[in-house]
């Protein structure tokens, strides 16, 4: 892996270059991407032409679609346990591979969340974030206090915002399923509106490397509700990832032949 | 970046291949590193023999010692914020992308911690983690909730505890600083003795690709005591950085001229 020293950033690659050609979809869970997979007719890379090194137990599916070139990674398998790899390493590590490896134009993070009714979230809605930040690296040091909590805005696309109509709110992240005390005390101070296990984590790394990403959420359960949250998460994550599927699909045929510029 | 395919897992080629020739050290914070850059007369990468990605902040000092090629590797400051890179995700990230291009025989994971006094840790003091955990990653879903734990015991050390007269105890890790009820819950479940912000999460990246890691903790504050974290912290960085660069120095001596199995 060659540092790509004499090159420019993704971001303005892309905006430069015409027409967005590569999209990487980075997704948390095999329940949530194996529709995606169906839906862009996508084929598993297979063991010889595994990008990622041995061990990583990171899964690619890639695959042609109106133009477009779609690599869809997901974190795999626990080595050991045979769950999915939730949570913010994980999909830290997947998509810092999948940009040195891949180059993509543009990442999508889709995914499930947490959605709070007394700022508009229901079950099913689809949201895309305007910022992110995490609720439980808490560091009382000043700056070190920014720096945990690291809130960014995400890429802007005004243009799929408003041809889409899907909300917009804020996305708060943590490594927890649950909320404690302290994540929601975080979460009220992040203004979030939905709540993840990853967001925070892949707008890190595409920040660091300068590659534009967007986040579409689709609330699978309502945390400041009276369901316990895992029991909602599971009932409801086959129908939301319905939901997810459709607006993911939404966003790709719109960005179909545009330029970064133009989301 | 090739996959190694064809190769062995490095603690197999380790243990196989006589003494240990490469190690590699990974540090969160630049006063943690900078002595023991000191010590082992180590120099910084040059921006042209970066082995890094472009836009990536981490850092790597470099040398030879006693017939081992030593690269200490730490996450760099934030590009925004300008504060140390701490935390899992960018410990993750830096270890990563270290296992990948430099194939070390051997990991040292070394840093300050908070340590439980009644437990045993006092200020100065220096652990070699048994085992480490998470205690800030709650999924209360049968499997998932022990993925979150992602409780493991690290490469067993006997004759470098024997010889060194450390303390061994149980390593926690966390990205808050602090400590919330919810943390202290999961940290007595997970019976540790110190708690950092990095260890579980190298330990994972470590195990996914075979390297075998050990983890050297140095104790700046009492969790469990009467004086805020934050303050304790901050007042003994400096000279308990100095009793960790003298027990990794031990280490590194102790490693020279031996297979992995020896240790």
């Amino acid at each position: 892996m060659a540092p790509p020293s004499s090159e420019e950033p993704a971001a303005a690659q892309a905006a430069g270059a015409g027409a967005i050609s590569k999209v990487l979809v980075v997704i948390a869970m095999q329940t949530e991407a194996l529709p995606l997979v169906t839906r862009f007719q996508l084929v598993e890379a297979a063991a010889d032409e595994s990008i990622f090194p041995k061990g990583a137990p990171w899964t690619r599916y890639h695959g042609d679609y109106k133009g477009l070139h779609i690599d869809l990674v997901w974190p795999g398998k626990d080595p050991v346990l045979g769950v999915d790899s939730v949570g913010t390493v994980s999909a830290a590590l997947v998509t810092y591979a999948s940009i040195q490896l891949l180059k993509p134009d543009l990442i999508i993070n889709a995914g499930t969340a947490g959605g709070f009714k007394a700022r508009g979230a229901g079950i099913g809605d689809v949201f895309l974030a305007s910022d992110v930040a995490f609720h439980d690296r808490r560091i009382p040091i000043p700056v070190f206090d920014s720096y945990g909590i690291g809130a960014r805005k995400t890429f802007e696309t005004p243009n799929i915002v408003k041809e889409l109509n899907f909300k917009v709110g804020k996305l708060s992240t943590g490594d927890s399923l649950d909320m404690s005390p302290h994540d929601e005390t975080a979460i009220l101070s992040n203004e979030a509106t939905v709540k993840d296990m990853e967001g925070a984590a892949v707008a890190y790394v595409a920040d660091l490397f300068s590659t534009p990403a967007i986040f579409v959420k689709a609330v699978t359960d309502i945390v400041d509700g009276e369901k316990p949250t895992a029991e909602e998460f599971l009932q409801n994550l086959i129908s939301v990832t319905m939901a997810l599927d459709q607006a993911v699909m939404q966003v790709v045929d719109f960005i179909s032949g545009k330029c970064i510029s133009d989301l």
